[in-house]
C-alpha cells in the first residue's frame, strides 16, 4: 500500500462474527502480485439484500448485474475482486459477469440471481473471469466467520489503509451485529478508487424494508461525502441481512422496533464513509461542513457539497488559510437560495462573518490556529430557512495532483 | 505580474480606436503599489449597452448595480477597478457603488443610471470609493481613443498577461470595429480571479437587439470555458455600442445585415475566452473538448463541461496520460443521456475507444505524443443523437494548488 494517510484511524476495529455470514479471501492474480485480490461471502438461506448503486450513466457490467439481482431481494453469495473494474469492456464485460455468477452459483449451490458481484481496479480492460472461477472452490473450503481485516484488504486498490466498522443494536429482545467493510480513496476515480461498501447483519428484515432503511442511511452518510466530486462507474453499496437473530417480525421501515438498528446502521455507514474521506487521495485534513438556515435539508446538502467540492475552498484549507471569501463564492454557485446579507460563517467555532460581512473586530488568530489542525470545522448559515445538513470532505493538495497525474503512466 | 503562462499569446494585439469611445487608466492605490488599478471608458451619447452577469446568488454590489442599470439600455461611462472586488461587504459595499457612480455621473456629465461599474480583487473588505472618486477628474483629462493595453493592464489581478482582441465587421455598407479587453485566470476565484470582459463597438444597435446577440455569443464562448468550475461573485461581461458608424438601422437580432457582425463578435469573445483559459492558474496545456452524438446541444455542453471540470481528467492531462477511462467516467456523471456501448473517444484525432471499448489494436504511441504537446484535443461521441458542443479548459497542475493554497496567507 501507499504511504499511510495522516488521517488514518489507529487500527482496524475488531469485527465479531455475524451469524449466517461466512467469508474468505485469497489471491487470484488479476493484477497484483503477492496480495489477495478476491473476497467471497456466503450467506445463509433466507438472507435479504438491499443496495445503492452508482448513478453514473456509464455504469459497469457488475453494477448492471446487481441492479437486476436486487429486484429479487435475496442473496446467497457475494464475490468481489480488485485489480480490474470490468468497466467499459463492452460485451466482454457482460460475459465476464455471466461466467463469474454462473460459476459461483454452482460452487455455492445458489440460484445465479442470488449471486452479487463487484469489481474495482483498472477500467477498459476485459476482466478474465477464468481467474476468479478457478479459485472459488478453494475459497469455499476456507469459509469462516472471521477474517474481516483480510477481506477488507482484498478489495482495496489505492487505499492506504483497510476500512471496517461495527456496532451492535437492539431489535426487541435481541442484540444484532452490524459489520461493514469498505474501500475507496478518491470520490471516486474510475480506474482505481471506486467506492465499495458491504454491510452484514444477522437481523431479520424483509428486503423492501431493508432497502428503505439502507437507502436512507446511505443518503445521510456516503451521499454526504466527497473527495473530488467525481463519480465512479462502479460505486456499489450492498447490505445483507441473514435473518439468524431471534426477534419479532419487522413490518415496516418506520417500525419503532428498528429505531436502535437504524441508528447503529447509520453509525457503521458514517464511520466507513468518514474513513473513505480520511483516505482521500493526498488528504491532509478532514473537513466537516455544516450548513444551516437553508430552504430545505436537500438545499443545505447541495450548498454543503458545493463548498466541499470547490477546488478553491479545498486548496485554501490545504494552505491553512481561513479564506471565508471562497466559502461565500461556493454558497453563491450552489444554485440554492441564500441571503447574501444574512449569511454567517464560523470556522472552528469562531464567528468569522455575520450579516453578509466580516464580524466586527474579527480576530484571525484562533481561526488560524484551528486551520493548522487535522480536523477542520466550517459552519455556514445561509439565512433563509431551517434546512440543515452536514457533509464531509478533505483538502486538495499537491499530493492529489501527483497521485492522479502520475497514476497510469 | 506572476511568471508568464506558457500558453500566453505572443503579444497584445493592436486595437484600433472605436469612434465614440474614449478611455483612460491610472493608479488610485486601492491595493497595489506602483501600477494602474483603475480604468474608465467614456461613451458617446446614444451608446447602447448589453450585459451578462454572474449567476452567483451571492453576487457583489457592483453586479447588482449593473443588473439594474442594464434595464435602461443606455451607457455613458464605465468605471472598473482592480485590487478590491467590493463583494460581501454588506451595506458598505452598496454605499461604495453609490458614491462611485454618483461621482462619475458628475465628472462625466451623465445620469447615474448610465454609469456602469465593475470591481475585482479581494473580497470581504469594504472598497474605499474615495480613492476612486479622487482620481476621476484626472482620468477625464487624459481620455483618448488609444491606450487599450494600459486599460487591459489596469483591470488585471492574478493574470499573467493582459488580454485583448479585435475584429472588424461589415454592417451593410459600413465597416465597424469590435474591440474587447478581459481579465481572469481562474474560473473563477472570487478574491483575485474574477472574469471581466468589456466589448466596445461603433455599430448602432438597439439595446434589446444588442442584448440578444451578445448573450448568444457569450453562451458559445465564455459560457463554454472552465478552469476550475468555480463561479465568481463578480463575473461581468458588458458590451457598448456607440452608434457612431453609418449604416442602415438594425431591426432585429436575426437581421441578415448582422450576420458578419455576429461572426466578428463571437470571434472577439472566443479569442478573449480562450486567453482566459490560457491564463488558467497553473495551466500547462490548452484543452479543447468536442462532444457529439448527444441528445441536444445543451446536453453536449453539459457533458463537455463534466469532462472539462473533472479533476481526474485534468490531472491526467497534466500528467500527459491518455487516460480515456476517466473521460468515460466524466461522461457518466454528467447526467445526460449516453450509450455506454456506443461511446467513442478520439484523442489528438486518433480513435482510442469505439463501441464502448478500446479500439482493436490500439496503438498508444501517437496519442502519447499528442499528450506531450501544449494543445490537447479530445473528441467524444456519446452515440444517442445529433447534439454537438465544444468547450475549452486547461489542465490541473500542482502549480494550481500552490497558487491557491498560498494566495492569501
Amino acid at each position: 500500500m501507499a504511504k499511510l494517510s495522516p488521517l488514518a484511524p489507529k487500527r482496524f476495529p475488531n469485527l465479531p462474527p455475524v451469524a449466517g455470514a461466512r467469508i474468505a479471501s485469497g489471491a487470484c492474480g488479476i493484477r497484483y502480485k503477492e496480495r489477495s485480490d478476491l473476497m467471497v461471502a456466503v450467506l445463509a438461506p433466507r438472507t435479504t439484500v438491499a443496495g445503492v448503486l452508482t448513478r453514473s450513466l456509464t455504469a459497469s457490467a457488475p453494477v448492471e448485474w446487481c441492479r437486476r439481482a436486487l429486484a429479487g431481494g435475496r442473496a446467497r453469495a457475494l464475490v468481489v475482486n480488485s485489480g480490474n473494474a470490468n468497466a467499459f469492456a463492452g460485451r466482454a464485460g457482460t460475459e465476464s459477469v455471466r461466467r463469474t455468477t454462473a460459476a459461483a452459483a454452482k460452487v455455492f449451490a445458489s440460484p445465479a440471481k442470488q449471486i452479487f458481484v463487484a469489481s474495482t481496479g483498472v477500467i477498459g480492460e476485459p476482466l478474465d473471469a477464468g481467474k476468479i472461477v478457478a479459485v472459488l472452490p478453494r475459497l469455499r473450503a476456507r469459509l469462516k466467520e472471521t477474517g474481516w481485516p483480510e477481506a477488507a484488504r482484498a478489495i482495496t486498490t489505492t487505499d492506504t489503509f483497510t476500512k471496517g466498522a461495527t456496532r451492535t443494536a437492539r431489535i426487541g429482545e435481541a442484540t444484532v451485529v452490524i459489520n461493514g467493510i469498505a474501500k475507496g480513496s478518491g470520490m471516486i476515480a474510475p480506474d482505481m478508487a471506486t467506492m465499495l461498501a458491504f454491510i452484514f447483519t444477522d437481523a431479520a428484515i424483509p428486503a423492501p424494508v431493508l432497502q428503505r432503511i439502507f437507502a436512507a442511511a446511505i443518503d445521510r452518510t456516503f451521499n454526504c461525502i466527497t473527495v473530488d466530486g467525481d463519480t465512479s462507474t462502479s460505486d456499489t453499496a450492498l447490505m445483507f441481512a441473514t435473518a439468524k437473530a431471534r426477534h419479532d417480525p419487522v413490518r415496516s421501515a418506520t417500525d419503532p422496533m428498528l429505531r436502535d438498528f437504524r441508528t447503529g446502521l447509520e453509525a457503521v455507514l458514517g464511520d466507513l464513509a468518514h474513513q473513505v474521506v480520511r483516505d482521500g487521495e493526498g488528504a491532509s485534513k478532514f473537513v466537516t461542513v455544516t450548513v444551516s438556515g437553508a430552504a430545505s435539508a436537500r438545499a443545505a446538502r447541495r450548498i454543503g457539497l458545493a463548498i466541499a467540492n470547490s477546488p478553491l475552498v479545498k486548496t485554501a484549507i490545504a494552505g491553512e488559510d481561513a479564506n471565508w471569501g471562497r466559502i461565500v463564492m461556493a454558497v453563491g454557485k450552489a444554485g440554492e437560495r441564500a441571503d447574501r446579507d444574512r449569511l454567517s460563517i464560523a470556522i472552528g467555532g469562531v464567528a468569522v462573518a455575520a450579516e453578509g460581512m466580516v464580524v466586527n473586530g474579527y480576530d484571525e488568530a484562533p481561526v488560524a490556529r484551528h486551520m493548522k489542525g487535522r480536523e477542520i470545522d466550517i459552519a455556514v448559515d445561509v439565512g433563509v430557512g431551517r434546512g440543515r445538513a452536514t457533509v464531509w470532505t478533505c483538502d486538495l493538495t499537491s499530493e492529489y495532483i501527483s497521485i492522479n497525474a502520475d497514476y497510469r503512466s
